[in-house]
């Protein structure tokens, strides 16, 4: 065991431990949920360190010895998967995110000194606070990191989503001829195709790839350069402004420096923005799960318009029972992203005078979000989707049978009488053609035009849909 | 016009206005929502003025003249309907509900002055604050005030939750013996009955019910006394001890002091309390309006399993359709009531130190979600329950060709060979029964006791049901 | 009393009314919530059947007497006020609008038929379903005029906000050289300027404006052209092709045809966007106004660093208390709006198939988002923002008074011993100066340095402060 | 590794693996979100089948053999920890839980196979649905397991809510003559005492412990014995009568059987009930650890009313900070906690017919709600509350030097008059005490009367305060 020392008092620390006393009361204080900070925005705090002691060293802020023994102990962390036994902060914590940027500062303040032959410990020739620290604030440095965190993983979601994307795509073109009934408010309703509601699943979600990319950017703009409250007080005019293109060169990402830091300090709306994308998101999944679920219900006495693949005996009890449980836990995760975004709305509106004390919360939240809705498209994707089949003698007796021709016969018998007849077939049980041919209402001609499903249900604009959706997504034609 | 002052300055009122300077100020401070506050809850204010003029008065703090004036004008005011035009201020309003009472202040001041000779605005005689407001504060007439509001409308929310209990009761007894396919995850389950269904609807409504009354309770705890932040502060000993069951005589409500009056001022959690309940029965209710609709989906090609009445022609465009557009508004309702929920804990948790000052949009949102669910209750049971009739055909086909029976036979084949012959029967179109008589896998006692569906159905719990739910709700079997 | 019959039935109308059959039933159904569709809707509605009656008219589906009366008929409501009486459908209704556009289409008739010389009723010559809906279905005639009422109370939104911006920056300039102590987690932090706390409050605002903008962008884009579920069933072809320009014409926005009429239907992720957009406003007002309240605190014991302008007496018993009532109705319309989001979102989600039959509740919840967001804004700026004043004087002693300043020792001294020179001050209750200048830490140079507060405060990005926000709005520099 | 096989196909198993073909099968098709069914559920899955064996064994629905086997194997994995490895499947899943309920069937299968001296896999002799699900179903054993897991998580959050409700009350006593100025909308008011703070910030989370010990007696009533939807299908009427019981003496729970079998496994309103709770226990805490973190705001231009435990250093860059990182971390619990019920809300919304699919991610947010609110509470008790400490200096200041006193002379001078003199006391800087005095405005005693804090905060409600809060929480004075 070592001692330190803080402003607070002495801890002792394990011998083997790269962290220290802040770390230490860190772990007492904030025995919360057994989760500990994101290994992904421990990584972007090293990587903010990195870029400071470079950018300190060249504006002479930190001596070479020192800079350069920071620089090399950064780079060999980086350089392999974290350990998680050095970064053992809650990932819910108090203290806006210094008890992750201290644990970091001690952290690489041990390696480094260890690189530069010194023991854990001697922070006299290389400091936490003094040199890993220099210029830096838990202000700038802690959600920087996070948006460092962010956009990686939304990078993961964006690809789950583009492959979805395709799936969607072949899917709605393979059912483009395939005629179903359509419905609205549960009710029969005219006819489409079942690659209809394909695209319909789709559309949503390519602008939600889009308002995500566009977040994503806003996510890009980092208050690095601030330091405490924004007013960039400690950090030198060369550092201040130089910082950013040295992080974005760091790591690879074309961050840039917010126009005013005191407000990239404290106001967390691009945050909640995520949040309310990846909620949209969600609610789009889950909307595609509703349908999936009730149109494949069954196999006997439900809609049985379409098969899901089979991917696990769906019951302890009843034999031969199958679930549709991979759109289940779709809807689950989306259950799961509105509560996230109650939870960052509630943190977001909670900030007060130069700083928002709750970024912990926000960032565990938004990490699960887009890590599970990414698992979820994933399993989506490949374990339903891929995997659909239509039930085309289901599909074609429900149109047939249905009253859903009466609507093209308002233009030519006027609503009122249409519907009296739709009514009689319902309660005749008669089809609506029978009853049609009995009564010989309509010319040959007017027959051929009222049971022609395909005219009916291509108009102008569907008929592009292939089209449409066949095209890369980048291009995004809905908008 | 009159011209009224108070610490602010001056400002000039309508000469008919019985309403004076501060509710002037507050038309013009607060033109939010276009909605007034509630007559409900100035007529509890009024109630609340009427029992302190009376408690003061036998206290010797209201001299006779003055007292007596203020117990007839507002005698008189409670009762006739309230005019609108005295009551102007907003139902969204800063000021923690100031403006509203200083509202009922002035107005009855006013109504107390004509009462005693005077002119209005001469509040040398009778005056808003030091004889209408005597001993009291807004931080606990205002609360007092809706409370007794909340009561009330609760009241006639039980009503109808009554009305639609003794409905589901009916119905659940109508079709006790009316087989149908148990669903679970939307798939094809095992037998039940479609009286399971009603009850199942209505057993949660009667915990709903319940944990209202409980809640009611809660709200009957008023701090009237505590005066400013629950310190009695100005309230004589004889008024603070006395002033609650004068008020609970005028108003006929088992109102109850509480017992630690600074708690009692800034604690919501009564109202909190109050809101998630309404959740639950809006939650509950929506479950069912939503069944409601997936089982009365078609008419042709959905489940088509039970008949709502038809309320009004369903689209402007195609004939004979009629949608399920009662249950529909339920949902509306519930969805409503989740958002007042998030609203009414955000307002909760903003509360400070000795006060929460959000109070006003906690009660519009709680007058709004109680007198909606009222009404969502009224029509689902008017329109929707009482004139639901089963698809009887419908229902027996469904179980017949259903796969459920596959369960029994688990005991005698065991999970495995059960689950394929379901498969088996799945895949060839055929019936369970067709199959297992073409390979005589059972004895014709155990054929009978499989598809003898209403020994499947009755468990030694269900058998009970019809007596539960037809014993008078107040028994409460359910806990 | 007129009779009107229906599939339903037959129903008594009252002489007068210009509604029918269809809106007697909806006032019997949807008894929910005292609250009419909004009027503005209404008038989208309108406008949709007069471009459609136009469209018709020149694709030659409605024969020109008809087509011009009701054309005339139209255009005569559209140019004064709605009357109330005409649209009596409740805001929460079953049905996904069917009552609110049968509503427009039966006024719509009776009018044309009065025009045409003919009697309310006498649907044979001009019908509320053959005529005014030609072409259209609820399904898209709807949500169109949602959006259409939608866009336009952005606009009134915006104007607001951009006053509020105006103020913001006005109040920005002033006080952009009143330095104040900085606070983070509420504890004392480092020197700011009060210009910068009004920069703070300013800069998400620009950015919901910004992002309000493109989601109005989104509700251009309209289905118009699709009728029942995107299909465009009944549609002629000249008609799905031009009825959105001809609406752009008529109500002079610039709207857009969906490319993919299906998704366009069902989807409502463009409201939920923009009700997340609503709620980030909301958000970042209710924390501006959280610390407004907090920096007004007192009068005598709380931070007491500005005065916002007495609006009202804050109390019925306290004498010469004032609250500051203006934030406080700001921070509840923000809550309310949060509790919007709830409601969208389970409304959203709750889609199924071709059609979300719940956007009666979402288009509710969206108006009343807007309006009271424009309203708050407007009270927050006329009667609080523009009317604050610095409490120089208390700013001022709390600067020198804290130690603030121990930041701008670190780079001298090191982390910890500026730390313990700092818990040495706060202990004592010695100022730090006094402290410094007592044991002679620093050069005359350094003393300057250290407690020159305009450097401390003025970093290279805030030097551009007064320039950024001095800037039009429409440049939005901040992306 | 072995082969097994189900109706879907077959799969390979680890050798060692316990488990087997529908837990490999859910592994992967949920692999969302990298955290496990909680093992307390797993262990109350456990007892579940412990109790069914016995219960089964004393039906003669198991053969000797086996039921001893199965109990055997039960009762040695009861007696150690879970070994994690045995039970893979994903917290988030789809299929209701299935998957979960079949892995301990499947672990339970091979354990007892191993007992019985035959190889893991051989499920012809003891086999995971026929003989350890035997008489239940997914439906009812794993929301079974899951109130008994939530039942015994719920004695730990009580004891730490005993153990805060202990160190508020002395700390309540403590202060109980420590007078101080409270506030009303952050605006000065009246005077209080400080242990007047703590007894309201104490009073609700004891009602908070009543509603959850209300919802813990509805989750002991359990569904089991209903196998299937509540039908009790293949569940002896033995075992259907006997079960609970037995799984009552398995768990030492007082468990007891649902009396409408199918309401009991379709309605989760009871879960919805517990998280409404934990919301309120939730808001409540927040609304102290805001109110502590304002108390303690300074050090020096704050309220600094009260000095809360420094925990660890403040800053990584500001020198001395100590912020109230404990109130902070307690904040963001809540603001989860929010957010979780909104996940339930929308989760408990969902469910269709028989069943609610969606109990797995209520389960997981159950579980994380209640274990990270003992641990907010537990941090917040021993790192704060306990050692909080008045800043008694500054109280008196307050006190002395607000116009609080105003009020007490309104019964003297009305309130006009001294509304006028508090306005002119603000404005000159002079106390009240200084202006009456100069002005000889009321007698000695008067003087005396009105400038007696003692007397005018002790209201004949909280001369009990200390009595009340004194007393074992168990009597509840509060109702």
């Amino acid at each position: 065991m070592r001692t330190e020392h803080d402003s607070i008092g002495t801890h002792s620390i394990p011998d083997d431990a790269y962290y220290g006393i802040h770390t230490a009361r860190a772990i007492e204080n904030f025995p919360i949920c057994g989760e500990q900070t994101s290994l992904e925005l421990v990584r972007g705090l090293i990587e903010v360190k990195l870029a400071a002691a470079k950018t300190n060293l060249a504006a002479g802020e930190l001596n070479p010895e020192v800079g350069q023994a920071i620089i090399n102990a950064a780079q060999d962390l980086l350089k392999h998967d974290l350990n998680p036994k050095d970064f053992p902060t809650c990932a819910i914590q108090g203290g806006a995110g210094t008890s992750t940027n201290m644990n970091v500062n001690e952290v690489l303040a041990n390696y480094s000194l260890e690189k530069a032959g010194h023991n854990k410990g001697d922070y006299q020739f290389i400091h936490p606070n003094d040199h890993i620290n220099c210029g830096q604030s838990t202000n700038d440095a802690y959600p920087t990191a996070g948006k460092i965190a962010l956009v990686r993983m939304l990078d993961e979601l964006f690809t789950a989503l583009s492959q979805l994307d395709k799936s969607l795509t072949a899917k709605g073109l393979e059912f483009s001829k395939t005629y179903k009934l359509g419905r609205t408010q549960l009710q029969d309703a005219v006819p489409m195709t079942l690659g209809n509601s394909f695209h319909s699943w789709q559309a949503p979600l390519r602008r939600d790839l889009k308002r995500l990319k566009e977040t994503q950017k806003e996510l890009e703009v980092i208050n690095l350069g601030g330091s405490a409250i924004g007013s960039a007080i400690n950090a030198s005019a060369y550092y201040e402004n130089h910082i950013v293109e040295e992080l974005a060169a760091v790591t690879g990402l074309p961050l840039r420096q917010a126009p005013d830091l005191f407000d990239a300090t404290v106001n967390l709306d691009g945050f909640l923005s995520l949040s309310s994308r990846l909620k949209s998101l969600a609610i789009n999944l889950s909307k595609m799960a509703n349908d999936l679920r009730l149109m494949s219900s069954g196999p006997r006495s439900g809609l049985n318009e379409i098969h899901l693949p089979a991917k696990q005996a769906g019951s302890s009890i009843m034999p031969g029972k199958v679930n549709p449980v991979i759109p289940e836990v779709v809807n689950q995760v989306a259950f799961e992203m509105m509560g996230f975004d109650t939870t960052i709305s509630a943190a977001a509106e909670a900030g007060q005078f130069e700083l928002n004390a709750f970024e912990p919360i926000i960032f565990k939240s938004l990490f699960a979000g887009i890590k599970h809705l990414t698992a979820a498209i994933e399993t989506l994707r490949v374990n339903a989707i891929d995997g659909i089949t239509a039930n085309k003698k289901q599909l074609k007796e429900d149109l047939e049978h249905s009253v859903a021709y009466a609507t093209a016969m308002v233009p030519i018998l006027g609503y009122q009488d249409a519907s009296d007849l739709a009514k009689e077939a319902i309660k005749s049980g008669k089809s609506l053609k029978e009853l049609v041919t009995e009564r010989q209402l309509f010319t040959p001609e007017q027959m051929e035009k009222i049971f022609d499903v395909e005219t009916l249900v291509i108009n102008q604009r569907s008929a592009n849909h292939g089209l449409i959706f066949n095209t890369k997504i980048e291009k995004d034609p809905n908008h």
